[in-house]
């Protein structure tokens, strides 16, 4: 059997662009993890000959489909029916579920007696296996004719489809195709230099490294640099990885500060707490969004003490100690007004780290000299002080998360030189 | 001519799931609004072979498609050649295309001459008209047989995609279709209200209202209640939302904060300057969340003065006077510390408006009293003060932003009794 699947998502507010389709995505990666293909995916709205129409050139294709949505109980929800029609199936109540469902209900305490329109979801075509759903009340349904070719329906809330598809559908998958080889990917998270100057420092390797294509992915946190194996065994995948992520890391240097998903914060956070030193921070542009960053890590509390939003200039002065005069003569966003911020919340918290952010989000405040992007960013540790200013691109909300991150950047630098 | 048309996203990224299809919503939404259907969507990889299967299926289902993605300078991208390959088109070189290539480079500042790599971009199939691409290199471009059939082809960045979409796609379209009808949408944002209370509260109007669908789509702000309404001609449209909303409005009465995207946070703000008041936050458990929503909105410096994340509890005391009995008695998480916090960032920075916000927001710090997710919120301000404790859901993340949201209701169903 190939290992080969297309996905179907089904649902009006999907067609109609209402709802992103996360679903596709969550499917996809992971699938390929496993070493299963979407060799093509369509998207078709609540109506029983589009679904019937979508699933059956799928089937066509492929032989193996995964749909996503209207299993629900309301009139909208044609899932089951349609893709019934194709294998020539029946509808009938299926006993089981329907008394899961009973049960699911009094066990929430809803009041009274289920309504009689829930019975629909318990309607399971002739020959049906049951997909268990731990997260809500509409059941998964795999169908498969005596060719071998296979339907599974999950449900479209992204929190049930997720929990289905790795209690059940995935084990059930693994189990069926040729899963000798996979699908997988590394990504290294760069930041603090943009994509192209990344470009000219890779130069040969700039495309890929060890024969494996490398992606260039920026965003306001940096460039993550997206390594992608395929058609290999597992082993050999997690091998080309390691050595393609060894070369990449070699060539990006400190610019590299993890893998996956890491978050800048949890790095710096870890840091600090091995040398048990506490944090404050002093925003003004950015106003609590680099506080909101660092408290968003669990357990952050041990190193986070907190801090001063100083978005009006007479919080600087007044919580802050900012020089008046510095503030006339240089304005708010300047180098001496940077210092005495992270020096003041140090000096007002008792902190171990101070770190100061000032700067023009816009789209107003701008000045001849001082444009929409301009920031000021420094630190105070016990290490010594640091400012640096950086002119960032992007709309008010990019410039603040980048300005938090280059904040964060600066630290990271500081500690580990 | 029909008014429908099929959508086909292209690349590897978003086969993979790497990449979440932002463009294919935004596509719908776009189209909708002027009364163009989207009938179908697919997504493949940059595969020649699989570009012309999925185009091709389109163009004999519809007879009219847009693609997103493959129109870039380097080998993964095959858009172009695979669709000319359909029409039998032959590419040549466009002189025009390639003069404006060689402009960019040097405009830009970038040194050298225009590596001869990116002529592939000036490539174009034979006979096909350029769709001006405003934020990038790449072209659009129309390819239309003598039949009526065409494809738009738009690339995939989504800033470049939408900008051609609106300059010159759609503009294109509406001149050609038929757009005597409409799908168009309102969404009426409600907080301080569950999705299934919600319901109960409608009543017979649950399911609609003036015979139009509602929808219920609830997230951490609250839940959105859209009302769709297609097939009927745009100031028919329109007069339909209008009564089913006036209808949802009275049904749901202060739940209702605003419409189609307005953030909570500005709503609040537009009050504040009103009635010329400055505001304050003190803020635990969302570290700075709060004051980041205020300082989101362009302008707000005229209301926002800033505040303290008190995350320390010594930072509660020192900065914000809260009582060290109270915190020793109650807990952080308590009434009499959120009333001291909102109280205490109104004596530190003299605002009229204070907000206190503290809670647990897990996954640890739980007590056998205060699970995770009990959160205590406070105002204070010239009509009096304020607290109420709340047991909110979700993660560490969704637990924060709700309650930030709740504070910020607080504060406007104080400012709007």
């Amino acid at each position: 059997m190939t290992s080969a699947v297309e996905v179907v998502t089904i649902g009006d507010e999907l067609l109609l662009g209402y709802t992103i389709d996360s679903n596709a995505a969550h499917l996809a990666r992971t699938l390929g993890e496993s070493g299963i293909r979407v060799a093509r995916r369509a998207t078709c709205g609540d109506d029983a000959g589009d679904i019937a129409a979508a699933v059956r050139e799928a089937l066509d294709r492929t032989g193996a489909v995964i749909t996503t949505g209207g299993l629900g109980p309301t009139s909208d929800d044609k899932t089951k029916e349609s893709i019934a029609t194709i294998f020539g199936r029946a509808m009938r109540l299926d006993d089981a579920v329907w008394e899961r469902l009973q049960a699911m209900w009094k066990e929430r305490g809803w009041p009274g007696e289920i309504p009689i329109s829930n019975k629909q979801q318990a309607m399971i075509p002739d020959g049906a296996t049951i997909l268990t759903n731990r997260h809500g009340s509409a059941p998964g349904i795999w169908l498969e004719d005596d060719r071998g070719r296979w339907v599974a329906m999950l449900p479209g809330v992204p929190r049930e489809m997720r929990g289905m598809l790795a209690d059940t559908l995935l084990p059930r998958l693994v189990a069926r195709v040729n899963t000798a080889t996979v699908v997988r990917s590394r990504t290294l998270r760069t930041t603090g230099i943009g994509e192209s100057a990344l470009h000219d420092l890779f130069g040969d390797a700039a495309r890929g490294v060890e024969g494996l294509p490398l992606a260039y992915l920026p965003g306001w946190e940096g460039t993550d640099l997206r390594l992608t194996v395929h058609g290999v065994p597992a082993d050999e995948a997690d091998r080309a990885l390691d050595a393609a992520a060894a070369v990449i890391r070699t060539l990006a240097g400190h610019y590299v500060y993890g893998e996956g998903t890491t978050d800048l914060a949890d790095v710096v956070l870890a840091d600090l707490r091995t040398r048990q030193w506490t944090i404050a921070v002093a925003e003004s542009c950015t106003g609590g969004m680099l506080g909101m960053r660092l408290t968003a890590i669990p357990g952050s509390s041990d190193v986070v003490l907190g801090g001063v939003i100083a978005y009006d200039n007479r919080l600087k002065r007044e919580l802050l100690g900012v020089n008046a005069d510095d503030l006339a003569a240089h304005g708010a966003v300047s180098e001496p007004v940077v210092r005495a911020m992270a020096k003041g919340v140090r000096a007002l918290t008792g902190a171990d780290v101070g770190i100061g952010i000032t700067g023009i989000a816009g789209p107003g405040g701008a000045t001849p000299d001082k444009p929409v992007g301009i920031v000021w960013l420094s630190v105070e540790t016990p290490l010594g002080a640091h400012a640096v200013t950086a002119r960032l691109v992007g709309d008010r909300g990019e410039i603040r998360q980048r300005a938090a991150q280059g904040a964060l950047n600066l630290l990271r630098r500081q500690l580990s030189p």
